[in-house]
């Protein structure tokens, strides 16, 4: 695996140096992980003008807090006392390594964390990283997708596993508490974000923290949840009814959250452009007369974050490329009845390689329970 | 309540006066719900030159996202559209209100935002904070404190709950997401932190994330937990040794980090300094010969968030006052052997009422289970 990350580093060196910056210190973990293997609690990483650098605080035994170990070819570094703060610490080494400019994540670095930076070396010209190694992230190689799709395996599971139990009369809180024991039980490492079950009133509301409510004869019974997979993190949403015979209302707002899905899934290709994918999948639901009811976005980037580049939205620029796993997931919340959501990770693949790739293989048919 | 909020906040504009800034833009979720009475997500606090305003992004569904509401007395300014920045809509706010300073938190802010910030109202003097609002929430009230006491006895019910059920062969994970089950049960918002169960060698490790590694006879098992209760967040943290008799060695260790746990709580007083319970706590262990495998801090603060002023360490400034709720929590980790972490939430109290008050009553004898 060494490989693949020094290759990452070089690929964002290349970036830096067209930039007319020779040195550049990653401070974001996810973007730390995605470029060292590993992002132990508060390390940076530092592309150094003559070396690159893992640096590390704390003691050894916090190095591999998150289960992984950084790529054995790169040097660490670790603070020698507690309370120092790496990416200072980098900016003196990319200093001492004669650079003159040094671009950070200024997204991520905090103004007092920059302002230490910026007096440690004040000579050192200080440039702005932007999201470059966000923008890397994007598109994924086979191994990443390999990834998710074990993530996405492991979620189809757990939630196959809830519909075989007995649901009426138990908590939300509850739900989501036993559907994030089943995905550790089928080797997550943990959940990829807060699990939502939001039933009746609650269900279809995008990110619902569960409460205390319990599930009814009639309800709506909205799900979402996801698991983390050698740090990889897809999305899985479903919604069924519980009894035996759903109302009509239910019925028709099912299949139009369905048919709303769907177009935003089948619009997924290389080169589509992201507001046109998050137009298919509105379009249906605008035109019922639900445009007030829709959330901000209709699908997301995923992987090493669980909320990433692309956003399919209205005001979204750009196009999809090949290998750019996404979620596509509409849904209407009517205020005080509930709602439907419908939520699926995928992966942009050609046509000629059969068009975009499901991973969350779950039933999308209406489900009563 | 609404009168706590608004107290505390007058207390926040006093100090900013002082500072010389008439106006003061609060945007650490933490900070904002402690003077706000929630914190909804991306929300900010504007404490403006004619008046105060909280300041949310997204649509209305997502306000209580946390489970609570804001301050009935706050008026509340919500964004147009999705995509804008709350703290750089305040900040054009500010200016609008006749504002020629506004004093922002630099520790939290981005790079990035704060410079949207200052474009967005060129003329306004942004100066920096610091850590004012940290430094008002050290000192709790009876209703706060209230709250952690109802979590530490959530988080004693839990625990107390896992003793009585068969360990012998379940793995870290399990037993970590059952104890995060039963604190749910017993009626917390969630865990205050991710709960940290270790086993024979990784037993004792101070934030160790559970594995798959299962329970054996023999093993010290150390768990450490805590439930959020209304926000508040506390800690408790024991070691056991599986099967009918424990090791010498064992015996050995667990009386000394126990003596050396106590001697902290001992020292534990309004007027005391910081670092002179960090000594106390520290003492044994380093005359034993454990200097090295202590861990930078024997305790710290907690409330609104797991990890607070005051930290109790060798470098630590400061006096602990009265109605500060802190952490004693020394531990000792051998390399390939495991070790002992003893951890408690006490609230400092003056001898006349009894000294430390403690939160986590669970026993600290050593059981053998």
């Amino acid at each position: 695996m060494s490989e693949v990350y020094a290759a990452r580093r070089t690929r964002l060196r290349e970036r830096c140096n067209a930039g007319g910056s020779a040195a550049a210190l990653v401070s974001r973990p996810a973007n730390v992980r995605y470029l060292a293997g590993a992002a132990p609690h508060g390390a940076v990483l530092l592309l150094g003008k003559t070396e690159d650098l893992l640096v590390c605080s704390g003691p050894r035994d916090d190095r591999q807090a998150d289960g992984v170990r950084p790529d054995d070819s790169l040097p660490v570094r670790a603070l020698p006392g507690p309370g120092g703060d790496p990416a200072v610490a980098a900016t003196g080494l990319a200093a001492a390594q004669g650079a003159e400019s040094l671009a950070t994540e200024d997204h991520h670095l905090t103004v007092v964390r920059h302002r230490a930076m910026r007096s440690v070396a004040p000579r050192l010209r200080l440039t702005d990283l932007g999201q470059a190694v966000e923008q890397l992230r994007v598109v994924k190689d086979e191994e990443e997708i390999s990834c998710l799709r074990i993530g996405a395996e492991i979620a189809d599971q757990a939630l196959g596993e809830l519909l075989e139990s007995i649901l009426v009369g138990r908590t939300e809180r509850h739900l989501a508490l036993e559907l994030e024991r089943r995905l550790v039980d089928h080797g997550a490492d943990g959940p990829a974000f807060s699990t939502s079950v939001g039933t009746g009133p609650n269900s279809g509301r995008r990110g619902h923290r569960p409460t205390d409510r319990r599930v009814e004869e009639g309800d709506f019974l909205s799900v979402c949840l996801g698991a983390t997979y050698r740090g990889y993190r897809c999305e899985i949403g479903r919604t069924f009814v519980i009894g035996t015979s759903p109302a009509d209302w239910q019925i028709e707002l099912y299949d139009l959250v369905f048919s709303a899905q769907r177009a935003g899934r089948e619009a997924l290709a290389p080169g589509a452009a992201c507001r046109d994918v998050d137009r298919a999948a509105r379009q249906a639901l605008d035109c019922a007369g639900y445009a007030e009811n829709l959330p901000t976005l209709t699908g997301h980037g995923v992987g090493l974050e669980i909320d990433e580049d692309p956003q399919l939205a209205p005001a979204a620029m750009g196009k999809l490329d090949a290998c750019v796993p996404v979620t596509v997931e509409p849904g209407v919340h009517l205020p005080g009845r509930g709602g439907v959501r419908i939520d699926d990770t995928l992966v942009v693949r050609p046509e000629a390689d059969g068009g975009p790739e499901l991973l969350t293989i779950t039933t999308k048919e209406l489900l009563a329970l």
